[in-house]
């Protein structure tokens, strides 16, 4: 049978992790692709490293992969400008493409799907979103009975890895950054991670394929981790709860809400106990229900397994060619969220301030759910005081935010007040 | 477009509701199956019901499948000997086949895929394991690039849902088979779920796909849950660890080990927090690690949800015709396990028994882990006595059966010894 050809741009972790996974498992590929997938060419900027590239040439001219014995162009370089150019020569050229580029697809998915679409070449994107989880594959072909009305998930290992590091061994943001720096699990500038720009690309990647929709990138509602602070982790445990940074998609009849922000997840949620790298991915269809998907999120080898995925794919014939999104729909962001809140509100210790807390809820006609005030809470200072932690039931965000920044004017409060949205999910 | 024309043997609840979704869910349908997927004809031995079928004929002769109008065959009879003459039946005159039917898969799979891939047709069976989870799809696809090493899994939502309740509710083993009884999640004979037959047929049948063999289902171990006594999920519960109904899988040099029983599941491991009657299945890859797949595994609407994923697959197609499996590898069930051991020995309340029993641990080499005895835990009877309680390190299979025989043997123990195996699982 003749063999698919790949060329392969890029050789770092991923890219040399690809070209073993080919050699290594290259019978089984080939039995389950229906013919074999060969590597005919790597190419990267930086010298060839020592790995062991087979017959393939090796180039630092990333324009060796226009040559006439690829089929496919696997792009591993990472970044928007120099991924794009290789992106859109391969599509213009009439190879297909098979990337794990999430922040090219979040910026500019929609272009190069089109002419994808018009150059009737297919586009593999499984490694883009939660590493080797086969989360596009069960979108597109697992689910297709369903109308998926929601997804949301751990979509970002740095940030689980610092909240679990948390909970798990009780230590601050900065200290359990610091370890995942170490470990190789964050980078050196963990802005993109632990800020949930990262989340907020696959998010959008995943919201775009299960509503079959060109959603606008920048309407994603985003949040980071670095505010959480270890006594919240201790204080939602206590309220039987862990803090988890989640991703959120949900179909309105007037647009998609998306949303990215650290969120309380009910002990009894399996999502919840997601921990470490691991990545996970709910997604709720109109016939299936709710269904979670859990697995590495990133590392060489699991992204390498998501790569290969869509080459096997591509060698049966089974890829599709990108089509034009259904529809566009506007991004509505966090704006009409209705769920629980979680407050923590540093106060005077003084009788009479919760009363004021609980007056200005109650003009809100919120109610409380739980409350945590502790005397041993009392902390040294310019003036004693004391948190007070409230468990809200559902309220609008509008009213959140108006309801804070009431409770922020109140004399007894000496400071500004965390609040954390509570997930509403069901699996 | 020309359609898929769906024939449809069978008008229980997935029946009907494999009919309704294709109503329901027809634009996305043959938006993602890229034609319409259309309901042709339904037959079932059963007058027709007051559903609304469409344009579809209705027969209550299951030949009527056979005529023109038919590309694919849903078989949705259940049992083995109709079911098997409508599969044989629609093959030879080269239909494709859809079927949700885990028994006849169990049984014939290995007959009727060679048939099939004979008249090149494909054979669909996403709907025969854990329900609405794509897991066949992630198998066969989304893993592709991985060597299979290990499938294990929740695959029966009778016997989890009957654990949980016994586990969160406190209830005994006939109580709450009574209330899955009632709520529909149990048959009045629980027998073909409880003992654990239906999750063997469905680990059969995954680790044929998983390892691209064929494999005797009559090989498989099994064990039920009928003899799970409350104060084992207690004591299990205290150990830090959740008993479940597990199917698990291996790939060996000499075989495949294959089997189904209650095992101690540890707290820190995802799938023993998997409730209900949900389902999950956990894939190692050699590339990816372990991944994770959760959700219901029964039930009209998720089963039709994975009989229509496959019915999009043919549309496309994209439905594989079934090859002959790479193959033949010997069901080494659970002879070859090596896993540490749960024990409940019922001994009489006097000094030295714990010695004895220790001893006879000791002369096996099998080191003790944890204990629990306690001298509130006498009960009535003839003699008083009490449940020592041992977490034992890894033991081999038939290490375990003699220490449990020579213990059985002791003067001071009174009765029958449970022996519960911990599942060894890292997903």
């Amino acid at each position: 049978m003749t063999p698919l050809r790949v060329g392969l741009a890029g050789l770092g972790t991923v890219g040399g992790t690809v070209a073993k996974l080919l050699r290594d498992n290259a019978r089984l590929i080939e039995r389950r692709a229906g013919r074999p997938v060969a590597l005919t060419r790597v190419a990267s900027r930086t010298p060839k490293p020592g790995i062991d590239l087979g017959q393939a040439t090796f180039d630092t001219d990333l324009r060796a992969l226009g040559a006439d014995d690829v089929d496919v162009v696997v792009e591993l370089i990472g970044g928007e400008t120099v991924a794009k150019e290789v992106v859109a020569t391969a599509i213009g050229a009439g190879r297909h493409v098979v990337t794990a580029n999430k922040a090219l697809l979040a910026a500019h998915g929609e272009e190069i799907f089109l002419t994808a679409n018009r150059s009737g070449v297919s586009v593999g994107f499984e490694a883009s979103v939660a590493g080797g989880i086969p989360i596009v594959n069960a979108l597109r072909t697992g689910l297709a009975a369903n109308r998926i009305d929601a997804i949301a998930g751990i979509v970002n290992g740095t940030s689980n890895y610092i909240l679990t590091a948390m909970e798990e061994e009780g230590l601050d943001f900065a200290t359990a950054l610091a370890d995942a720096q170490r470990l190789g699990y964050a980078e050196a500038d963990p802005t993109f991670d632990v800020e949930g720009i990262d989340a907020a690309q696959k998010l959008a990647i995943l919201a775009a394929l299960a509503f079959d929709a060109t959603i606008d990138f920048d309407g994603v509602h985003v949040e980071g981790i670095s505010g959480i602070d270890i006594e919240d982790i201790r204080y939602a445990r206590e309220l039987g709860f862990s803090i988890k940074h989640l991703g959120i998609a949900r179909m309105h009849a007037d647009g998609v809400e998306a949303r990215v922000h650290p969120a309380l997840v009910p002990e009894s949620v399996l999502i919840g106990k997601v921990s470490g790298v691991m990545n996970a991915v709910m997604a709720h269809g109109n016939a299936v229900g709710p269904t979670l998907y859990v697995g590495p999120g990133a590392g060489g080898m699991p992204t390498a397994s998501a790569v290969v995925a869509d080459l096997v794919e591509l060698a049966r014939g089974t890829l599709p060619v990108p089509q034009p999104a259904e529809r566009r729909l506007p991004s509505l962001g966090v704006e009409g969220v209705e769920c629980p809140h979680y407050l923590k509100i540093p106060a005077i210790d003084q009788p009479g301030v919760f009363a004021e807390v609980a007056d200005v809820l109650s003009r809100y006609k919120v109610s409380i759910e739980a409350v945590i005030q502790r005397p041993q809470a009392i902390r040294t200072g310019a003036e004693p005081w004391v948190p007070i932690i409230i468990l809200t039931n559902e309220a609008p965000e509008a009213v959140a935010r108006a309801f804070v920044s009431d409770l922020g004017g109140l004399s007894g409060v000496t400071g500004e007040i965390a609040r954390i949205r509570v997930a509403d999910l069901s699996a």
